[in-house]
């Protein structure tokens, strides 16, 4: 039997944090795509059928049996999973804090560090997820365009110069979502160095760094200098049910941001978290089965790349990244929010650019995901797409 | 190899709202007293040893075959459990919002709908978890005193008449953490009345409901009123690694709310949420399992207040509670906090009472926890305590 409250509806007035917050156009547009008609690469989802469900099974299946993974743990995580990832990071355990997926670490830490009219500092295009956490603690977000070589610290130089204090500086440094892109050593090294100088902290948030298709793994940008907070996860090499992510950084703001972890929700889950903890120790095993979804991806992306340079010719601009889960493709002269329509009745679906935008005019650009498609699905996508084009 | 992070610190400002948050005593209590030597009373955890492990390994066991319930959930929680829950509860399933944990749901009920400056009303002594939140938020938290019979609605109605605006009345209306009391009837029906007269949203808190020893069940305060969100909580009928907690409200709040946990975590585990799903539905399984927890903590409850008043005799007032996991006592003149020091080192353990005070002097107060120590150990703690005031 409903309560009477279901058949009502008072008056719901949001806190100004609240309202702050936008809604996340690409969840909400997820939802219209999720017919099987439509080949979509809207998503943020990694491979479902490459998620290792059987040594995830089994792990569960052990850790199941200890009667204290099913009690609370420590807000900072379990000690043994705080271990292992430290281990899997090559950094000391009292700078690991384990969180409900990485977004949390980015939540905590813009509530721990952030004061209304602070300025953040974002990729443009940004990741949605930090926008919208930037904002609901009134931030000050300027948006540093990125570049085809990732995060542009020359310009950030000079706008600290120009006496731009930003208290974060946020950026993927590794397969940008959705740019693709990532950053050289020496960006790294610039970045972590200015933060240093001007006191700032750089967020390097690194859910998809072990994605990589071809070249060398850069020292992470925590080796060059002591303000960059590094965020991780177990969603893309592992499974996003897992809800296990977590932050490095110095102890101080360990301890911070573990104090605040109490008031958001207590504590994550011991029984997730000895599951990630020992399947991120099992390295041979590990590092075998990250190999078989970048190359899975690989394939994918090289797939998809092909067939739009085939169909489209010189109308696209796009490349094929180094590693994650996004191509960030340009369509000059096409409103990529105005054709969406049209491509989801051809059959297809991706992200517009303006979606990512903080000022930039991103209309022409779209976020294409490779990840959740086969190449034969990719190939059917990228004529679909030309042909929504055509059809404009 | 550690990075070069590990070895400095830089300097760290946390935010103005991170600032507010205080620290939960109960916890950095908790680690003092984590040695076999002590029987600790001073927890908040259920009884490990009537968790239902092998019913949750099961569930868990069918939930990770299935590759769905590994990807990413809806911000709201997967469906089937909303529906789950909404049996459970006896409401639509529109109206559940499947949280991780239910201190997630106050912490985002609380940066959903307070702003700084914004009155909330609290017990006093407070849930110390709704303390922390409500401070993060910068709201003006107003202690109302805790009665023997709940919350205090006359003296509310009174404030209320005088002129005060609360946006939130936070109340644990049964077998309150830590006063042990529950609200009746008419004091529910007499605050869901005052939130719809003065437009304030009640929150009532109820992880501890379903333990009811004796007494009959009241209709829940939702029931009377259209302005009163109920948070659930699987933590401590099933386990509280599921982290699975839930809040019921008009669905125009769980939008809301679902728009901020995009934000704060994305989204619950699928897999958790599954499970929880799964024993919720077994509900000839789970009133068995339910009323055997509930009557092993009966007996310690019995158990505990019998050898406190047979010990102390008249220097303590205490009482059997009609549910939960708490007796909340006091020692007429006797400094508890002063107390806990000695106690320590005669082997027990409490937390107290001013730990759990908003304005009130509840010096000569303190919480135990009955649920996870055998009747035994509750009869050896009694003595321990009473010889610790003894010598001091």
């Amino acid at each position: 039997m409903p309560s009477s409250s279901s058949l009502v509806s008072p008056p719901v007035h949001p806190s100004r944090s609240a309202a702050a917050v936008p809604g996340s156009a690409i969840r909400d547009l997820l939802r219209l795509t999720e017919t099987p008609a439509v080949l979509s690469m809207a998503g943020g989802l990694p491979a479902t059928e490459l998620i290792p469900a059987q040594r995830i099974a089994d792990a569960t299946a052990a850790a199941v049996g200890d009667r204290d993974l099913l009690q609370y743990t420590a807000s900072a995580g379990l000690r043994r999973t705080r271990e292992s990832i430290a281990r899997h990071e090559a950094v000391a355990p009292e700078q690991v804090l384990v969180t409900h997926g990485s977004q949390q670490a980015l939540s905590l830490l813009a509530a721990a560090l952030v004061d209304p009219g602070d300025v953040v500092v974002v990729d443009d295009p940004v990741y949605v997820g930090a926008m919208q956490v930037f904002a609901s603690v009134g931030a000050d977000i300027r948006g540093l365009p990125l570049t085809e070589k990732g995060i542009d610290v020359s310009l950030l130089a000079r706008w600290c110069a120009d006496g731009l204090r930003p208290t974060i500086v946020h950026t993927v440094t590794a397969f940008h979502n959705p740019g693709g892109v990532s950053a050289d050593a020496a960006r790294r090294r610039d970045l972590a160095e200015l933060a240093d100088r001007h006191g700032f902290w750089v967020i390097d948030d690194d859910p998809y760094g072990r994605l990589r298709f071809r070249g060398d793994v850069p020292a992470p940008t925590r080796s060059f200098g002591d303000r960059v907070i590094t965020l991780g996860s177990a969603s893309k090499i592992l499974a996003p049910a897992l809800r296990v992510g977590w932050l490095i950084a110095p102890p101080q703001v360990v301890a911070l941001v573990e104090r605040l972890r109490q008031s958001a929700d207590l504590c994550g889950s011991a029984l997730c978290q000895a599951v990630v903890g020992d399947l991120l120790d099992d390295t041979d095993w590990l590092s075998a089965h990250i190999a078989a979804v970048a190359g899975a991806y690989s394939r994918r992306a090289h797939a998809l790349v092909a067939a739009l340079d085939d169909v489209f010719g010189e109308a696209i601009e796009t490349s094929v990244p180094d590693g994650g889960m996004f191509c960030w493709a340009r369509l000059p002269g096409v409103d990529t929010t105005a054709l969406l329509d049209a491509a989801v009745g051809h059959g297809v679906a991706y992200v517009p650019g303006q979606a990512f935008s903080v000022r930039r005019d991103l209309s022409d650009r779209l976020r294409l995901s490779f990840a959740t498609l086969t190449e034969d699905q990719l190939r059917t996508a990228a004529g679909r797409l030309h042909a929504a084009t055509a059809a404009g």
